[in-house]
């Protein structure tokens, strides 16, 4: 059965496996400290046009956002998230088992509104009670958001502008960061990213690696001793090289880029299909996801031959489902999905 | 320069490489609800003779102690623990991020002694201001210990008969456990472990795996929705396959207890050059750590051509330091050894 | 200036001063374990109709709540609020300090409709993913809520049902608990609550005490060591009579409930007043808290003489304020207000 | 039956009800911004010769500790206390709950020796795994402390100078500060402590208060929002009033000192009869509690006409009772005590 159920169904990329059987008799220093992550970082950083970016390797997305969240927060603060993000619905109260709290605001499929970002924050701090809540004290994004969509150039200048007139850092969850740059649709860059943020990280495990997400501070602005934190939360890994030599492959040869490229390629083929044959879609989504409105007999039809991820009952008849592409997805798949439509 | 810095200086064992890159375009599902993560727990169950356990891979042993721990505990209870254990000293707070306290006995070469828990448990549950106390309500010991000794069967036993009847559960910490099991000084076997303990994990990261260590719940006895807990503490790997796999392949003819026996063999051979040569040990271990005390100057000339680790400074001209051996660790390496000495 | 600002302007009743003198240099043991203690809490339980009540005097709001639902919730659950409920907005973020979400339901002048609850549960238990989300634990109400409205019987009585059938406790926060008990648009007696609820508390600090809170376990269901829970959130009073003394005297010949008769019969004239003139209210609330829209000119106006409480901007010109009776408000003070309007 | 069991068996000072009287029926604004707490607030800065003193009023020690750690700490601190802290000890894990550890150094009579804590500090920033460990982020000592000892001025400056070298503030627990600072022993003032000190607090609750602790924070040093974090821990009266109303008394014409002289008095006296028996002392304590070693018949024998406090078995035969003066003891009460013995 061909599967667009995610994008983390396969293990990894094969030139990092190829990287993986040629190093591993190295005998390397651990938790992070070997030449495999320097180089790695090192590629990151002109990536990023940021020399001075300070860069840390952790090994998933729900634990690198505690992490990053918990590492910027004091103790009386909480992050701002669009009411759909990640860190509100998916973390299993990650965020809150750090003692903080995720304070919504309304989403516009899956974003942020800086206007609404602005008007929050006006509200709080008119509020003469504001000593009784909990202070914003970060905003976290995601990009790709948990629909798919992207940020422009312009909202993501507002929300920097509005959260360093507020002095709050500016999170990006780049979970799938890959996949939001090659589209064709955006207008964002990497170094955008570096510029506009005050934090973000690069996500790996759904972007061809087994496991990683690379964590950058982009103007050397880690909180004092970060590495404790890390490993506080868990998320040290001691053979810090497995994440090393992976993020260090994605960065050579702009691979990272390469194959995110080729998601986006087979998302919009896999688009086209569900266009072509009249499926209508739950929302205008630039990037490897796309949901798909389908009435719920058609659903039961394409569940014998296709995997795809539920996402929402639109009504009584139709349901709204997820279809990923990846690094991993095939030309072929695309065929036969076509064939099934 | 030949390391003996540490177990987890190489990155993993061949036939772990071979397997990943097998099923590597495998499409699976996620979260350790793979095959591989099946097949792994039933050859975990079947060594440790329990067929109705409930078995969690999760990535590093800081995390593991800190899921685990948090899982077991009420709020008001603490994890008691030798003075010396990793909990203790060295997982940067991780324990009591999760809100709880690590409560100390004394140490004899890093284990518990009975008595001493006996003694511990006796004056906690007499003193009458106890409700303003930490209640003890669990016990961490680590297998090999910190200090690369082991439980004599008898001393589980009465651990956990202590524990059984004070209703706590027995938690063993086995980063390190295939080196235990393997050492010929031993009379342990996994089977006991199972049995005597409530939880225990199986260290794959430093006896041969890139990353991972099973959680075993011997009786079926995991807390509820321990995926969960999992999650929120940032444990869960998106692509379980990666730990599946790997505890798959060391479950699979005894690979996991003949890399562990190799290191074993290893150690003596490595305990008998020091010993052959007069070098005195800072305690007898029967596994492959070994506690060599150095004279400063010789720690220096030896430094040049060796990796080790410092321990702790023994008097103004000696050093404890240590050696370790690991599944990857080779004649010749010893062999080198043995010249510079 | 006459003040309408809350339910706490001034000290305690003089009732309870009185027997503070009496009893003040009595030796009494420490941490709530003295014989007004015990007294208090006989009375509450004959109020109650709850002869295995256990009951614990705690000194405030927020802290009670804190400590109730850290006790009760396992550390991968969150407690379920109307989004207006006080836990989710003015307790600065103190129940995510104990590392628990907050998780709300829309609210309905303040309340939680059953059949929303029942529509969460549900969909939480149909998710696929909830493994991965903040499970459900426990249900949070105030009554009178934060817009001083009740639950009527029937509500209690549905909401106390799907608790059960999901094996939820209800909680219900009567910071206010007297007013509402007092108004005579209710069908709800404490008895009721005690029957619908698992756990409540009966606010003092806002009905003639200094400060305190009875928590009242019905069904001698409190959770074990709730004392050392109390005491580790730094809610566990060491001159325990304070709080034992207060609420004796409250619950001695109905002094809580005839106190609390008074605001409501004060509140009700209040409302009178504001009606005869042609104001509006914000919306219809039974009990002392009344919440009236002024035009902008009009309520300057009146800061003049009169303190009251800015609730929310209704539109450019016109405001929500809050006036607030307790057992303190003067009949004078009604006829002051009134010539001022 | 006479009680020297502790320092919190009466009520109130009588003035304090006097005050409470007078002002009960005053409107206040709540939370602590009324006018006796501010009226107390200038008496205390005065008291402390610090004028731009920070000043916030809580409820209990426990709660005072937990909320100033927290305050103060980052995420991957934790606080160094001597074994015996009741920070380490005595508070059910308020501490570990806010997410911290407590760091422990060797006592030597409840104190801490300057020594060990250079020491400490010394080997923490030489050990080359420090980032794996909590690092130390604060001083706590008791003064008195938990056995009745008190730090001098020269001790007090030693801490107080190495904090400053390292950057950790000091945190002076003064629960029972009255009789510490009236002992004729001791050459410390308010003063010093104000000096030395980046934060104490002034115990009302064992010296004369219903309850209440004054946080000092010496030189307008108080974190941000420190209102905040006392409202997160459940810490912050709604009635504010009646923390001020106390401390304002105790601060007026010197009846704190006055009041704790007393206490001192009465423990010279109730020393001097133990000694003129040949009783023997456990330590050596200047203040109001005193340590006996009692013969387990004698203890039995005065059980029944006194109450004092186990402390600990010292042997088989012999028993450590704490008895304790307070503001309240009498003169007859040490009268019938020599009679007794």
């Amino acid at each position: 059965m061909i599967s667009f159920e995610n994008d983390y169904a396969e293990g990894a990329h094969e030139a990092i496996l190829k990287r993986l059987m040629e190093t591993n008799l190295e005998q390397l220093s651990g938790y992070g400290s070997d030449p495999y992550c320097e180089s790695a970082k090192e590629k990151i950083r002109r990536a990023c046009g940021c020399p001075a970016a300070e860069i840390h390797f952790l090994v998933g997305g729900t634990q690198t956002n505690a992490t990053v969240i918990e590492a910027l927060l004091k103790n009386y603060e909480g992050v701002v998230s669009a009411g759909t993000g990640h860190v509100n619905c998916h973390e299993a109260g990650a965020i809150e088992h750090t003692g903080h709290k995720v304070l919504t605001v309304g989403q516009h499929a899956g974003k942020i509104d800086p206007a609404d970002l602005e008007q929050y924050l006006k509200n709080f701090y008119e509020d003469e009670n504001r000593e009784h809540m909990v202070f914003p004290g970060m905003v976290y994004i995601s990009h790709p958001t948990e629909y798919g969509t992207l940020y422009s150039r312009e909202e993501l200048e507002k929300l920097s502008e509005i959260c360093r007139r507020y002095q709050m850092p500016l999170y990006l969850d780049g979970a799938r960061l890959g996949y939001g740059l090659m589209s064709p649709e955006t207008d964002v860059t990497l170094q955008d990213i570096a510029r506009y943020c005050d934090v973000f990280y690069i996500g790996g495990t759904k972007v061809g690696a087994f496991c990683g997400e690379a964590v950058v501070f982009p103007r050397k602005n880690a909180p004092k001793y970060f590495m404790t934190t890390v490993k506080q939360q868990g998320a040290l890994l001691a053979k810090g090289r497995l994440l090393g030599i992976q993020f260090d492959t994605l960065f050579t040869d702009g691979l990272y880029f390469e194959i995110s490229r080729h998601a986006i390629d087979m998302a919009r083929k896999l688009k086209r299909c569900f266009a072509d044959k009249g499926y209508e879609f739950y929302l205008e989504s630039p990037t490897n996801q796309q949901f798909v409105i389908l009435d719920n007999g058609k659903m039961e039809e394409l569940k014998k031959e296709l995997k795809f991820s539920f996402w929402e009952k639109l009504d009584e008849n139709h349901t709204v489902v997820r279809f990923a592409t990846s690094w991993a997805t095939r030309e072929e798949d695309i065929r036969s999905l076509e064939r099934l439509l």
